[in-house]
Protein backbone atom coordinates (compact mmCIF):
# COMPACT_ATOMS: atom_id res chain seq x y z
CA UNK A 1 0.00 0.00 0.00
CA UNK A 2 2.82 1.93 -0.63
CA UNK A 3 2.51 2.58 -3.95
CA UNK A 4 1.39 5.57 -5.92
CA UNK A 5 -1.72 6.89 -4.70
CA UNK A 6 -4.46 7.41 -7.63
CA UNK A 7 -6.12 10.81 -7.66
CA UNK A 8 -9.28 9.52 -6.06
CA UNK A 9 -7.97 8.05 -2.74
CA UNK A 10 -7.33 12.09 -2.12
CA UNK A 11 -10.38 13.17 -3.46
CA UNK A 12 -12.48 10.53 -1.18
CA UNK A 13 -10.14 11.61 1.61
CA UNK A 14 -10.67 14.56 1.42
CA UNK A 15 -14.78 14.43 0.84
CA UNK A 16 -14.43 12.30 4.41
CA UNK A 17 -14.53 15.19 6.68
CA UNK A 18 -17.85 17.54 7.32
CA UNK A 19 -15.64 20.77 7.60
CA UNK A 20 -14.70 19.76 4.16
CA UNK A 21 -17.33 18.72 2.76
CA UNK A 22 -18.90 22.06 3.83
CA UNK A 23 -16.32 24.26 2.42
CA UNK A 24 -16.78 22.52 -0.96
CA UNK A 25 -20.76 23.09 -0.86
CA UNK A 26 -20.03 26.62 -0.39
CA UNK A 27 -18.12 27.14 -3.06
CA UNK A 28 -19.81 25.43 -5.34
CA UNK A 29 -22.11 28.91 -4.97
CA UNK A 30 -19.32 30.55 -5.98
CA UNK A 31 -15.39 31.64 -5.12
CA UNK A 32 -14.85 32.92 -2.08
CA UNK A 33 -11.85 34.42 0.26
CA UNK A 34 -10.33 32.15 3.29
CA UNK A 35 -11.67 34.63 5.85
CA UNK A 36 -15.13 34.52 4.91
CA UNK A 37 -14.94 30.80 4.05
CA UNK A 38 -13.56 30.16 7.73
CA UNK A 39 -16.57 32.45 9.39
CA UNK A 40 -18.96 29.23 9.91
CA UNK A 41 -16.88 27.15 11.50
CA UNK A 42 -15.77 26.78 15.11
CA UNK A 43 -12.20 26.22 14.89
CA UNK A 44 -8.74 28.53 14.48
CA UNK A 45 -7.89 29.59 11.30
CA UNK A 46 -4.33 27.04 11.48
CA UNK A 47 -7.05 24.38 11.68
CA UNK A 48 -9.18 25.96 9.27
CA UNK A 49 -5.79 26.07 6.30
CA UNK A 50 -5.23 22.78 7.16
CA UNK A 51 -8.54 21.49 6.03
CA UNK A 52 -7.94 23.71 2.53
CA UNK A 53 -4.60 22.29 2.39
CA UNK A 54 -5.65 18.91 1.95
CA UNK A 55 -8.90 20.17 -0.39
CA UNK A 56 -6.18 21.99 -2.53
CA UNK A 57 -3.62 18.40 -2.92
CA UNK A 58 -7.37 16.67 -4.02
CA UNK A 59 -7.31 19.12 -6.48
CA UNK A 60 -11.27 19.53 -5.23
CA UNK A 61 -10.26 23.70 -5.26
CA UNK A 62 -7.72 25.76 -6.26
CA UNK A 63 -6.45 29.08 -4.38
CA UNK A 64 -5.26 32.12 -5.92
CA UNK A 65 -3.44 34.95 -3.77
CA UNK A 66 -3.91 39.00 -4.97
CA UNK A 67 -2.24 41.18 -2.30
CA UNK A 68 -3.50 40.20 1.09
CA UNK A 69 -6.12 38.33 -0.11
CA UNK A 70 -6.38 34.01 -1.21
CA UNK A 71 -9.51 33.40 -2.79
CA UNK A 72 -10.88 29.43 -3.07
CA UNK A 73 -12.33 28.09 -5.77
CA UNK A 74 -13.87 24.78 -6.66
CA UNK A 75 -12.76 22.79 -9.26
CA UNK A 76 -15.86 20.92 -10.10
CA UNK A 77 -14.28 18.34 -12.62
CA UNK A 78 -12.49 16.72 -9.61
CA UNK A 79 -15.91 16.26 -7.80
CA UNK A 80 -17.54 15.05 -11.16
CA UNK A 81 -14.76 12.23 -11.76
CA UNK A 82 -15.72 10.82 -7.89
CA UNK A 83 -19.30 10.72 -8.98
CA UNK A 84 -17.93 8.99 -12.45
CA UNK A 85 -16.54 6.45 -10.32
CA UNK A 86 -19.98 5.40 -8.16
CA UNK A 87 -22.04 5.88 -10.88
CA UNK A 88 -20.14 2.92 -12.75
CA UNK A 89 -20.18 1.23 -9.32
CA UNK A 90 -23.56 2.06 -9.60
CA UNK A 91 -24.17 0.52 -12.98
CA UNK A 92 -22.48 -2.43 -12.55
CA UNK A 93 -24.76 -3.00 -9.73
CA UNK A 94 -27.80 -2.00 -11.21
CA UNK A 95 -26.81 -4.66 -14.20
CA UNK A 96 -26.26 -8.11 -12.07
CA UNK A 97 -29.36 -6.96 -10.10
CA UNK A 98 -31.15 -6.30 -13.93
CA UNK A 99 -29.37 -10.13 -14.59
CA UNK A 100 -30.74 -11.13 -11.33
CA UNK A 101 -34.17 -11.03 -12.07
CA UNK A 102 -34.21 -11.74 -15.61
CA UNK A 103 -33.01 -15.45 -14.42
CA UNK A 104 -35.70 -15.37 -11.33
CA UNK A 105 -38.35 -14.44 -14.12
CA UNK A 106 -37.21 -17.63 -16.28
CA UNK A 107 -36.78 -19.59 -14.05
CA UNK A 108 -40.40 -18.67 -12.68
CA UNK A 109 -41.68 -18.94 -16.89
CA UNK A 110 -39.95 -22.71 -16.79
CA UNK A 111 -41.34 -23.87 -13.45
CA UNK A 112 -45.02 -22.73 -13.42
CA UNK A 113 -46.57 -23.32 -9.67
CA UNK A 114 -48.49 -26.63 -9.50
CA UNK B 1 -13.62 18.18 15.26
CA UNK B 2 -14.21 15.93 17.73
CA UNK B 3 -17.62 15.47 17.63
CA UNK B 4 -19.93 12.95 16.45
CA UNK B 5 -18.86 12.03 13.07
CA UNK B 6 -21.63 11.74 9.94
CA UNK B 7 -21.97 8.08 7.85
CA UNK B 8 -20.74 9.80 4.85
CA UNK B 9 -17.51 10.38 7.12
CA UNK B 10 -16.86 6.46 7.13
CA UNK B 11 -18.00 5.99 3.74
CA UNK B 12 -15.81 8.55 2.06
CA UNK B 13 -12.65 7.40 4.11
CA UNK B 14 -13.63 3.82 3.22
CA UNK B 15 -13.54 4.90 -0.36
CA UNK B 16 -10.06 6.50 -0.02
CA UNK B 17 -8.08 3.53 -0.42
CA UNK B 18 -7.79 1.82 -4.16
CA UNK B 19 -7.41 -1.91 -2.44
CA UNK B 20 -10.91 -1.34 -0.55
CA UNK B 21 -12.23 0.42 -3.55
CA UNK B 22 -11.23 -2.49 -5.85
CA UNK B 23 -13.21 -4.76 -3.10
CA UNK B 24 -16.75 -2.51 -3.28
CA UNK B 25 -16.23 -3.11 -7.09
CA UNK B 26 -15.89 -7.15 -6.83
CA UNK B 27 -18.48 -7.53 -4.57
CA UNK B 28 -20.76 -5.77 -6.79
CA UNK B 29 -20.78 -8.59 -8.92
CA UNK B 30 -21.79 -10.47 -6.05
CA UNK B 31 -20.71 -11.66 -2.39
CA UNK B 32 -17.63 -13.61 -2.04
CA UNK B 33 -15.71 -15.36 0.73
CA UNK B 34 -12.53 -13.64 2.39
CA UNK B 35 -10.23 -15.83 1.41
CA UNK B 36 -11.24 -15.37 -2.68
CA UNK B 37 -11.47 -11.78 -2.20
CA UNK B 38 -8.16 -11.85 -0.63
CA UNK B 39 -6.40 -13.52 -4.20
CA UNK B 40 -6.24 -10.57 -6.15
CA UNK B 41 -4.06 -8.84 -3.95
CA UNK B 42 -0.32 -8.75 -2.53
CA UNK B 43 -0.68 -8.33 0.69
CA UNK B 44 -0.96 -10.64 4.22
CA UNK B 45 -4.31 -11.63 5.51
CA UNK B 46 -3.82 -9.37 8.42
CA UNK B 47 -3.64 -6.33 6.52
CA UNK B 48 -6.43 -7.30 4.42
CA UNK B 49 -8.58 -7.94 7.15
CA UNK B 50 -8.31 -4.24 8.14
CA UNK B 51 -9.20 -3.42 5.18
CA UNK B 52 -12.63 -5.14 5.49
CA UNK B 53 -13.06 -3.93 8.73
CA UNK B 54 -13.07 -0.13 7.74
CA UNK B 55 -15.11 -1.31 4.97
CA UNK B 56 -17.51 -3.15 7.21
CA UNK B 57 -17.72 -0.04 9.93
CA UNK B 58 -18.53 2.18 6.47
CA UNK B 59 -21.50 0.02 6.34
CA UNK B 60 -20.23 -0.39 2.55
CA UNK B 61 -20.42 -4.11 3.20
CA UNK B 62 -21.99 -6.46 5.89
CA UNK B 63 -19.88 -9.54 6.80
CA UNK B 64 -21.69 -13.24 7.82
CA UNK B 65 -19.56 -16.24 9.44
CA UNK B 66 -21.12 -19.86 8.66
CA UNK B 67 -18.87 -22.51 9.81
CA UNK B 68 -15.19 -20.92 9.24
CA UNK B 69 -16.33 -19.47 6.13
CA UNK B 70 -17.01 -15.70 6.42
CA UNK B 71 -18.69 -14.52 3.31
CA UNK B 72 -18.97 -10.64 2.39
CA UNK B 73 -21.79 -9.10 0.76
CA UNK B 74 -22.14 -5.30 -0.56
CA UNK B 75 -24.57 -2.74 0.87
CA UNK B 76 -25.21 -1.09 -2.15
CA UNK B 77 -27.65 1.62 -0.40
CA UNK B 78 -24.97 2.85 1.43
CA UNK B 79 -22.55 3.26 -1.56
CA UNK B 80 -26.09 5.13 -2.83
CA UNK B 81 -25.75 7.70 -0.07
CA UNK B 82 -22.21 8.91 -1.17
CA UNK B 83 -23.22 8.99 -5.16
CA UNK B 84 -26.66 11.18 -3.69
CA UNK B 85 -24.33 13.91 -2.12
CA UNK B 86 -22.56 13.94 -4.73
CA UNK B 87 -25.10 14.54 -6.86
CA UNK B 88 -26.71 17.40 -5.04
CA UNK B 89 -23.28 19.32 -5.07
CA UNK B 90 -23.09 18.81 -9.29
CA UNK B 91 -27.16 20.07 -8.82
CA UNK B 92 -25.97 22.92 -7.16
CA UNK B 93 -23.60 23.48 -9.33
CA UNK B 94 -25.13 23.16 -12.74
CA UNK B 95 -28.05 25.23 -11.14
CA UNK B 96 -25.32 28.46 -10.60
CA UNK B 97 -23.46 27.37 -13.95
CA UNK B 98 -27.09 28.04 -15.74
CA UNK B 99 -27.58 31.07 -13.53
CA UNK B 100 -24.18 32.78 -14.64
CA UNK B 101 -24.79 32.13 -18.53
CA UNK B 102 -28.42 33.20 -18.36
CA UNK B 103 -26.95 36.10 -16.76
CA UNK B 104 -24.30 36.88 -19.27
CA UNK B 105 -26.62 35.72 -22.07
CA UNK B 106 -29.51 38.84 -20.68
CA UNK B 107 -26.34 41.23 -20.15
CA UNK B 108 -25.40 40.46 -24.13
CA UNK B 109 -29.58 41.37 -25.26
CA UNK B 110 -28.77 44.52 -23.02
CA UNK B 111 -25.85 45.81 -24.55
CA UNK B 112 -25.54 45.07 -28.35
CA UNK B 113 -22.07 45.50 -29.73
CA UNK B 114 -21.38 48.46 -31.86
Amino acid sequence: MVNQSHPLDDVFHALSDPTRRAVVGRLLKGAAPVSRLAEPFDMGLPAFMKHLSVLETSGLIRTEKRGRVRTCHIEAARLAAAEDWLAEQRAEWQGRSDRLAEFVESQNRKEPKA
